[in-house]
């Protein structure tokens, strides 16, 4: 299922491919968000225009609404969207554990209410997997535990013991073809955890390997180290995926780290609120300097956006609450994350990742 | 400017051509709202998919927000906004008197305090003429009272002596080369008032001719009536545009009453709450019976969100409250109002329009 093609010199970075029933994937890969069965404000059809390779749906929005039912219908979560490329699911777990009022948690699972309307649930490992069955994504993450940041070695420690548990039983049930399954290494910061956990996994063995966990408000050298702790227990041959990383920075440090796949929503949400990624940093759209300001978001991007609108004009259309803002800004965000993803594979594949490195960095923090 | 084309035997609806700097304008046309810049939810690329046709801006929205020294800079709304095709501005005075809080009347104009921050301003037939100058666009209005549903005759009956006034100064000032300027005709339900109105602005004499002051409130028998008191005091060699108009029966029933051009929110603000036409009527997309729906939106629609998108799929997005829902909705209601005026032109074209009219409400009415 996953190729690796060059294994960079001066760091852990890799290039690989990944091999799903929707297609290839190039790694290192940016998938962005799709929550409620659409990247927020974007059409499929744009979405390849940028080149995204593969999205993100997410179990616990879609399995309260619209439901199991109309997506089984549906023929699955890809007829449904009008997506024809790669799609990976996460197991839900994350959701219940943070946006559901939870009821009760067991070895079997978890009893919660909707946050959308109180109603009551389960889901645990075997549920997970039937609901990402239905959905049937090409690549599925088993049910587990998130740890909050912090959270005490004692709480993390019995979170590891189960979630590896749940992640044994979710390879026993998983049955779809064509389907891929990743474990997800939890333990917070700790790194016997983290270790334990990590081998644990590797043991039951799956397509590739989550780091979770992370990006949950710890400081970045935090997660830099729980990174560098964790990756040698990851198998070479095997994916590995960052989950809910991170700023074009982190993508790039952690891509050093050998990590392959991110997903974060900042492109897509920081779009909403105005937020433009550029090679110069972060710029936000609605500040009063903007007004006048017909140059493009960024000057030498070829995406439509920049091909096409001024900073004035997006300004206007954010300040003004206009759909077309978001779609726009979201768009170049997502052009930037690609590109950014696209251009480190590059860089990785002819061993000059780490100059490039350095060169985006610079010129990103100045 | 305009060339009458056809008109129909059994019927007054005319088939003509418009010619703008921007480009020809078929007749019937439905001209989608851009309020601030932009038809909300759609890109430019996305209404020239459409074969859309005419874009309206508003002149009191544009004015207050980005401003005009913004469009100045930016060399015009069509740049600005990236719109290469025809645009009409109205006058700003609609909004002037039903948006922002009225300080004082006079001959000169309109003293008013902006919706958004409460600022003072001031619009005058002089002032709105220079503004859509800066606009640039290819149709101005010129600066009118429009008269709320009901008004007394006396009310209307100064408010049209006021109006023809303004017309008057509108067409003194205006200047702008390769912009036509319409007259507007009010007079609220009289027809001494319609007729007078109307022959005062014929007598100034502008490019096209307008009849505002209807779809505010009044009954569908009302606003016939007044257009059939009103149309035969307008010039056949000049285009005629009903404003804020309407419904689909609406449109075909105008039309065979002899107007032209029509412009209103309601395919696209429909859209956002999920409403869509269909040739069997409008259909709400959040209705439970289509939780399972896998038809399209219309059974055999030629757009895009019909070739790709199911209401099952549609009514989830609508429900989730996602962009992305409001998008595919406003493209195919706009699709849809833009073919209806297609096909109107082609059976007035063809000698068939009392027929397709006929047709179509028979079968919008089951």
């Amino acid at each position: 299922m996953f190729k690796l093609e060059k294994k960079d010199k001066s760091t852990k970075a890799r290039a690989g491919v990944i091999k799903t029933a929707h297609g290839l994937i190039e790694t290192p890969v940016f998938m962005p968000v799709g929550t409620q069965g659409t990247v927020k404000a974007m059409s499929p059809d744009e979405l390849k225009k940028i080149k995204v390779q593969i999205i993100l749906g997410n179990t616990y929005h879609l399995y309260l609404r619209p439901g199991m039912e109309v997506i089984k219908e549906a023929g699955g979560l890809h007829k449904f969207a009008n997506w024809n490329g790669p799609i990976l699911t996460d197991s839900g777990g994350y959701q219940v554990f943070s946006m559901s009022a939870l009821r009760d948690i067991s070895e079997e699972g978890v009893y919660f209410r909707s946050h959308l309307d109180g109603s009551e649930h389960f889901i645990g490992p075997r549920e997970s997997i039937e609901i990402q069955e239905v959905l049937g994504s090409d690549i599925a993450m088993v049910f587990d535990e998130c740890t909050p940041f912090p959270t005490t070695h004692d709480y993390a420690c019995n979170s590891v013991t189960l979630s590896v548990k749940w992640a044994g039983f979710c390879k026993e049930v998983h049955r779809l073809k064509n389907q891929a399954l990743f474990g997800i290494v939890q333990g917070s910061i700790y790194s016997d955890l983290r270790r334990k956990c990590a081998d644990q996994l590797v043991d039951i063995g799956f397509d590739g390997y989550a780091i979770g966990g992370l990006s949950v408000g710890e400081p970045d050298s935090v997660m830099y180290e729980v990174i560098d702790i964790t990756e040698p227990c990851l198998p070479e041959d095997k994916p590995r995926y960052l989950m809910g990383c991170g700023t074009p920075l982190n993508l790039l440090e952690v891509i050093a780290k050998g990590m392959d796949m991110f997903d974060c929503v900042m492109p897509t949400r920081n779009a909403r609120n105005g937020s433009a990624f550029t090679s110069h940093g972060k710029i936000n759209i609605r500040n009063e300097k903007f007004k006048k300001d017909f140059s493009s978001v960024e000057k030498n991007c070829k995406c439509y956006v920049c091909s096409h609108y001024s900073r004035a004009y997006l300004r206007h259309l954010i300040v003004a609450g206009e759909i077309l803002g978001a779609r726009l800004l979201t768009y170049h965000n997502l052009y930037f994350y690609t590109k950014l993803m696209r251009d480190a594979r590059k860089a990785i594949l002819k061993g000059k990742f780490e100059k490039f490195k350095d060169n985006f960095i610079k010129e990103y923090s100045n």
